[in-house]
């Protein structure tokens, strides 16, 4: 599974990748990576643009990564489209795609696993127990891989910024995180690779997830009790939607549980929903 | 818990640690990693002279790493000798101590894991479930805190110096691993931190250790099927000790069982028995 020969500079080998970064290095440039699964929108481009005012190079992984996916979730189905990602990112500067196979990531005899509690546990992990072991597994290497100086996480994905962010600090990976605002469609909707799955039909009801936690984050911010907040917005949710895993807030950096009272802490409204077959997530800060 | 005044350059947090290490980088020099619980003895200091032939500076950290020890085991007794550490490692040349705190390398909120099957399956872990998830996270921090080019674990330490490699090809870790020999006494008895708990009798009984290994390899080699040689090995550990946990032939760098007839594969002798309350280690090549 070689890239195609395509636009930009692609490496898909640690080795090639090591020989880039190193050159880079010696010249004094600050080293960004962005690791994503490809499918590149608006959203990721932002993320590219919004690292260059801190570094001088960026790194754009692209690997649909196996061990975060589990048995039924649409790893098959994953939107895989290289050549199209790099005609993109050509735009961008002078950066460097890497997209390793997924032989070289796991090789044979690949036994180890790195596993978060803490802000790990709950919400995703609830619908989803294997992802976030995958998540720390793949950014753990591709952090191994790349040495970057910076990296940027989409806040579209808060809690995975927030474990992203203690696994640095556990592991004392020197990696700067920055967070990645998200981009938003004109009515709301987080912008999101899985978008492409929704219809017509469900692309314009998927808009009401971002108004009920707009709505949800002015109730708290308006100082009504946390519990009555959120049977409000998840009332509202199983209005609008074909599924709730969940409408919650949380404590903005452990994601721990809040009380029921009205909310103190710096604070994080967070949601996932299904429309028709696709999950959405969404979040916003309170 | 500051190191007191040492007699060698000594560091406690990482970032004069890292501080150090990037002055050695920029002027080129080639760093190696020692890692260590102190308590030095002459096989350390032989590590430290192994590695100075592929190195130009070498970290000694020294730290007792709670995580790989589990309750009731010897933490609270493991001898803490850091003055007497210092004063060894001051005549190798300009190196740097590396002593961190607990309290640094695992603080408020810690939640993370790094976990190994495979060669760390077995073994040391039938009776010591927690060491090599210890170890793995422990080992994992110190590389990228360090960051060095090189490190060396003794094989005295086998699976654990198997488990290490396999670590460093899972998460791509961007160091070099060596084994270092294992130091032994006239008698054959491995050199350990741990042989200072013998009394003078135990002591003198420990060196069969080697004895009934070596004999155990030398029937491997001659063709005997291993059931057979294990059988005989295991009957004369059980005679010369007061506890055997594991008396076993295995594949050199999987550590995985071999089949009951004469060894073919590259293969290691591997033993864990008790000398009065003493639990001893030992291996060597077939």
């Amino acid at each position: 599974m070689t890239p195609p020969n395509l636009a930009m500079n692609a490496v898909s080998t640690v080795r090639d990748l090591r020989a880039q970064v190193a050159e880079w290095k010696a010249e004094g440039l600050r080293v960004a990576l962005v690791p994503t699964m490809g499918a590149l929108h608006e959203g990721h481009l932002a993320l590219v643009q919004q690292v260059m005012d801190v570094a001088d190079r960026v790194v754009v992984s692209i690997f649909v990564n196996p061990a975060q996916f589990a048995a039924g979730e649409d790893f098959d189905s994953y939107p895989r489209t290289l050549e199209d990602d790099a005609a993109k990112l050509a735009s961008t500067g002078p950066h460097l795609i890497y997209a390793p196979t997924a032989r070289d990531m796991y090789p044979d005899g690949f036994v180890t696993e790195v596993r978060l509690g803490g802000p790990a546990e709950g919400l995703e992990s609830e619908a989803r127990p294997h992802f976030f072991h995958g998540v720390a597994l793949v950014v753990s290497k591709l952090f191994n891989q790349v040495r970057p100086d910076v990296a940027v996480f989409g806040e579209k994905d808060y809690q995975q910024l927030m474990v992203i962010r203690r696994l640095v600090i556990d592991l004392d990976l020197d990696v700067e995180i920055l967070a990645g605002e998200t981009a938003r469609e004109a009515d709301g909707l987080a912008r999101s690779s899985r978008n492409a799955y929704l219809n017509a039909e469900d692309r314009r009801r998927a808009g009401a997830l971002n108004v009920i936690l707009k709505d949800f984050g002015a109730d708290l911010r308006s100082g009504m009790p946390a519990s009555e907040a959120e049977a409000s917005a998840v009332a509202r949710a199983r209005d609008a939607f074909d599924g709730v895993d969940y409408v919650t807030v949380r404590h903005a950096e452990t994601l721990a549980k809040l009380g029921d009272g009205p909310v103190s802490d710096p604070a994080r409204v967070l949601a996932a929903v299904k429309v028709g077959t696709t999950r959405l997530i969404d979040n916003i800060a309170v």
